[in-house]
């Protein structure tokens, strides 16, 4: 049976073009990039060409790029690494009720730590306001951390106006990329971004490493001591062949962004019209082709389980998912359906589909079919839908 | 020319038997561990099985295991994950003169946020003294963190013996067992250990990825927060391929451990006894085939600079280090070599050669003969040398 794969917010395969490139450092060049001799020297090398890469795609500067193992650190680096060694100026974050859970807990661990934290609401669609933001901050607050673009329903935030807001009044701003780095065009010095976070493996590079940018000047404080790695904001021996492959990746990525981009918009188009024939079906997120991730489409359906969903397509040779694959074994429903105004029975009902750059025509057909089938099956057992009708 | 590689204690080629198993998961078995589908089983089932192999490895439970980045990740985790839960039991934190940066480093930053922190003093060869760490641990210690094997000089510590009286006191007990594990014989239980960090890529296993064996039970605090992987000790989704790669790694070591040790034992003795024939020259850590690292030898030299040497040997195509590689553009002498007794310019003219799976006879050979012409060299040039004799 082949399979379609349709869960690319969860993680991407590794590009072959990637792969080609981070074979001669697995067994060849495979020196420890601290070490003076010439296999360190190569791999020294190696590292600073990817940094120079990964900074050029977002208009950074190299010294600018910290590689670390992946967005959960990025984002705790940010969140932690701000907030502690700025907490004499102020103890107040504000952030909003759709972050990725890194974000969201690393967070509340300073609420226990005594800062205050707000999270900002957002509409229907996902997007927070802001002028609710800029009533948020204070003189006390010392960090803004907003996603980029949300990994369950593809909104894609007003980071570039929230930047604006946040270096006019001296207050650190940090963003979850990790969804939209190599998807979305990002310029770090235009948006006013203090801190990003990125991984990998989102964009068709390896598991296991990511990169944080930090603007000059920040005030960061590392997560991890030790040998004074990567300016001393991460220790740790580099994971040479994986930055490496990552800036490979984004280099790929940004090349073939636009061409994809479009390639999977109008899929996207394409499926949620279909879908939406479905009856008692809606769409989480905002319009396709508006302020959301290309390869995004969020779907619900009435009177019928998410899990039964992905596991019955999952049958099929069809994987998607329901809520994030971003947290293992969680029950409750997704934080951020339920943020966009879902009832609970509704946000488990939903159904995320992501696209990638093997997603076809066909399968989309194909997936329609088995979604439509699916959902009638589950309704027919379902004793509420056959109450509702 | 054919390089010889003799920096193993910095990092180790990728075997090519883990990089055949590792193979499949970067681009058809890339799910996400966290995903409920077919790809997302697939990826879990395997890091299942990794875990078991590592837990057996040291005679663990496999839920006792954690994976993560690597070495330095796993020292922060357990030092600060221990300290901060744990200090209303008291904030006294025992470890030693010569730990790895990693844990050095998250100590001191201990003390300054109101933790005390005592620094065992070494031998001349590089071991604590087990009298000296019970009077050192009190009421108020809630940790004591001593590593199994030294990785400039070899000196493997009686972790059992720590363990014994660690677990009769009640006190946590981590060793960074960075360099031992693969080479060294290791049972957490009967060494009593309640944590240990172990990084991939100093076992011929992949970079940027480690476990953290967290004995059940423990009090730990993780270091990032997030989706709640690893029972919640390690947010992020996991690098699989890493995963997979570190425990065939760690399967080959074991398997190979005795022979290979007994074999690189005696090309360090065949070394050292060619090296010590060099006049002014020492050797630096225990005697060779005591408690030392078998593919660990630390060579001094009066009258001569280690990075002189390092690069000097570099361009003959022999690869090996002075001090660590662990800390980048550090130009202080060793902290390990001046707690052994070494003056600063003494621990400035070290010299560190650590063998590997390919070493051979005849590379030791070359090895003694550019040392041999290079001490020759430099000391012509060194008016010190000229003016002692």
């Amino acid at each position: 049976m082949k399979r379609i794969y349709l869960d690319h917010a969860a993680t991407t395969p590794l590009d072959e073009r990637v792969l080609r490139e981070m074979k001669p450092f697995f067994s060849e060049k495979y020196g420890n990039a601290s070490s003076l001799h010439s296999f360190g020297r190569e791999a020294r090398e190696a590292i600073e060409r990817a940094r120079e890469t990964v900074a050029s795609a977002i208009n950074a500067e190299p010294e600018e790029i910290v590689f670390n193992s992946g967005g959960t650190e990025g984002d705790n680096t940010a969140v932690h690494g701000i907030a502690y060694p700025n907490r004499k100026k102020g103890r107040h974050i504000v952030t909003t009720k759709i972050e990725h859970h890194a974000v969201e807990r690393a967070c509340e661990f300073l609420e226990k730590d005594g800062f205050e934290v707000t999270y900002l609401e957002v509409d229907r669609e996902g997007f927070i306001d802001l002028p609710k933001l800029e009533a948020a901050t204070g003189k006390e607050t010392i960090l803004v951390s907003v996603m980029h673009a949300n990994n369950e329903i593809g909104t894609i935030e007003p980071i570039a106006e929230i930047g604006k807001i946040c270096r006019e009044r001296e207050i650190y701003f940090h963003t979850d990329a990790v969804q939209s780095v190599g998807k979305e065009k990002i310029d770090i010095k235009a948006m006013n971004i203090d801190l990003l976070s990125a991984s990998g493996h989102k964009f068709y590079g390896p598991k296991g490493v990511g990169f944080l940018y930090v603007r000059k000047g920040t005030k960061l404080r590392p997560l991890m001591h030790g040998g004074g790695h990567e300016k001393g904001l991460r220790s740790g021996t580099e994971n040479v062949v994986g930055i490496v492959g990552l800036a490979k990746a984004l280099e790929i990525a940004e090349a073939e962004r636009e061409k994809e981009a479009a390639r999977k918009r109008k899929l996207a188009k394409g499926l949620v019209k279909q879908a939406l024939e479905i009856e008692n079906s809606w769409m989480n997120g905002p319009e396709i082709g508006k302020k959301r991730l290309s390869n995004n489409v969020n779907l619900g359906f009435d009177f019928v389980e998410g899990e039964s969903m992905v596991l019955m397509l999952d049958d099929k040779g069809i994987a998607c998912s329901t809520g994030s694959a971003c947290s293992t074994k969680d029950l409750r429903p997704s934080h951020v359906l339920l943020a966009i105004g879902l009832k609970p029975w509704q946000a488990h009902g939903s159904l995320r589909l992501t696209m990638g750059r093997d997603t076809k025509e066909k399968d989309i057909r194909q997936v329609i079919e088995s979604v439509n089938e699916i959902v009638g099956k589950l309704r027919e057992i379902s004793p509420m839908y056959k109450g509702g009708n």
